[in-house]
């Protein structure tokens, strides 16, 4: 029996206060308005940012919350004026949006749509500004526009890239969040070429997923930075050559990296979010043409300084959003190059638990364990 | 008679002492050495940058010295191994080289050659550390390897661009420096296309060559920043359609362009070297797709500082240094451009004075009077 049109009864992971343990609740999902589709959701990730706004600290809190971002599923149904979409396609919903129409959609170059960008204090639905979810009757917020630790979750239909049903949901999920930012950082932005020398700050797993985007496009060195020596192992399968930890050093690790390198690396890659990080990423890339790429999301007082003269010397300095890619457009391409197998995804997958055990996944990322714990959501 | 092998004597405008009128003098230069032309300038023009190196504050002073760079002439002979120069070449000497062998000439991105990159400090010739003019049996030395306010000069072949003879070189005299500065900040680093607005800080004779790019490149709108008013009118020749004075705003001036132009312009060129304007420069440009180019020199102690999250939204920060030009290789295409039509040059010559007068030129750019002063060596 179709469940369109319907409010449907099914479970979430709902945060009722910050750092607590979410609450595997019976929630109501209201069917998807003008624009928007419900999603059955398969297969859900747990980013940091996830973490970071149920830790909420430094932000505005906003509780009752369904929290979740990086996720696989398939239509449920649609709402009105939907056509990109139907009942039954495979999909991920994403963090930020397409509206196809702005000048940041119509742009070659942009992906932050002036519509449904990013808004991490939006709880509602931007149709109505209203909750689809809701517990006897009282609303519960929404998260980024996706709300993935539910059964069901409604989205905007410009947050929802539709995929090659045949790809494995279970591991193209980390596709709508950690590894296109981190991989599209470097093929998209950073653009080593063929022989070039890579460095990549930060070896969680956007930083891994920047590495295997330096794997791709055949980078000779890929050195990875970081202050915990226990990552190099992992990063060793991600394509990581070479480990430098700026504690061994007493000198900054952008004259370390200049040392190895006769001068500096081709492109860096900045996945930490520490200020300092971003200034040695940018100061270790070679003069003439290096290329420096910010990924990492610092805190809201912090000041990027440095001497003009660096950038004077012919070096690049960029940030990024999400790898550059355009959610609707360029994310099923990504998919395919998952099923071509020119990108890995399944070594990002270390922990597996069910969706009533999601408390877990919170943990092991507390604890610095592992890369992307997958929450089946059928278990 | 040749004088190929010979000391030629002739005149030269020596700079004794830093701030003190240049004083014409008969000069010996010996022969070119070992990958070296003797070239017989025709015409040089002043440029900020020998005004700050005869002002001598701040820097190494050197003296006695011979300036000048910006300049046009003819190869008069040839030392040993030079192969790609002959006798009768019309030449730029230019004053950073390309030696067409280091990582940096190899590299299609960089100008920055290892052995013959600007020095400053550098007095003598790098083949055998000694300089080629004498006064007396007394060495004067050299400045960034040209020297062109002399009638003959001994240059590196690595810093010599060979163009078309039929170029005049009253007006491509000034693509050896400024105006390529300028012209290539625009059009081979902010890359501004057609229909894009395009914001130049500081109308002085660079930043009017960076206009002149952003008029070649069919830009809907350049928008002129300066604290002088009155560079306004003259900048209107260069294409300029806007004009904002940051003195007549209470907010910073990023803010009034953003305002201007529905968040920011597509692409910025600082020519300035004002700490405060190449972060203005930065910052003023929009979201997603906004590119900021550095050429101005700033001061030694200066920061750049924003806030990282300028960056995260998708800006593009570069620094640039002679347009991105390879001395030679590069160069006589700009020539060709002006020979084309493509490109206007003689709107930059705004004086003229025969070498005896060279003084004059310097009271002109201290005075702020004018772009450029073309001194004519024949007369």
């Amino acid at each position: 029996m179709s469940t369109a049109g319907q409010v449907i009864k099914c479970k979430a992971a709902v945060a009722w206060e910050s750092g607590k343990p979410l609450s595997i609740e019976e929630v109501e999902v209201a069917p998807p308005q003008k624009n928007e589709v419900r999603i059955k959701i398969l297969f859900t990730s747990l980013c940091h940012t996830d973490v970071y706004f149920w830790d909420a600290k430094g932000q505005n809190p906003m509780f009752p919350r369904i929290l979740g971002h990086e996720a696989g599923g398939i239509v449920e149904s649609v709402g009105e004026g939907v056509t990109d979409l139907k009942v039954g396609d495979h999909v991920l919903p994403i963090f930020t949006g397409e509206c196809k129409e702005c000048a940041h959609c119509l742009s070659e170059e942009s992906n932050m749509c002036d519509l449904l960008r990013i808004n991490t204090d939006r709880g509602e639905m931007i149709h109505d500004g209203k909750s689809r979810f809701s517990i006897n009757g009282k609303p519960i917020y929404h998260f980024l526009g996706t709300s993935t630790f539910s059964e069901y979750t409604v989205v905007h239909v410009g947050q929802v890239a539709k995929i090659n049903p045949e790809a494995p949901l279970d591991k193209v999920c980390v596709l709508s969040c950690g590894m296109s930012t981190g991989f599209g950082a470097t093929v998209n932005v950073a653009k080593p070429k063929k022989g070039q020398s890579v460095a990549i700050f930060g070896l969680g797993a956007v930083g891994l997923a920047a590495a295997e985007g330096a794997r791709v496009s055949g980078a000779s060195r890929i050195i990875g930075v970081d202050l915990n020596p226990s990552r190099f192992e992992q990063a060793k399968k991600f394509g990581v050559t070479e480990f430098v930890n700026p504690k061994d050093h007493d000198k900054p690790v952008q004259e370390v990296i200049a040392e190895m390198t006769g001068g500096g690396v081709d492109r860096s890659v900045e996945c930490t979010g520490s200020i300092q990080a971003m200034i040695s990423a940018f100061e270790c890339v070679h003069d003439g043409w290096g290329v420096a790429v910010l990924v990492g999301v610092p805190n809201k007082d912090d000041a990027f300084k440095t001497h003009p003269v660096n950038l004077l010397n012919e070096r690049t300095l960029k940030g990024t959003f999400f790898g550059n890619y355009k959610p609707r457009t360029d994310i099923p391409a990504v998919v395919e190059k998952y099923m071509n197998k020119e990108l890995e995804l399944d070594k990002f997958i270390t922990h597996s638990v069910p969706f009533s055990e999601i408390n877990k996944a919170f943990e092991l990322m507390l604890a610095g364990e592992g890369l992307r714990c997958m929450i089946r959501m059928d278990a």
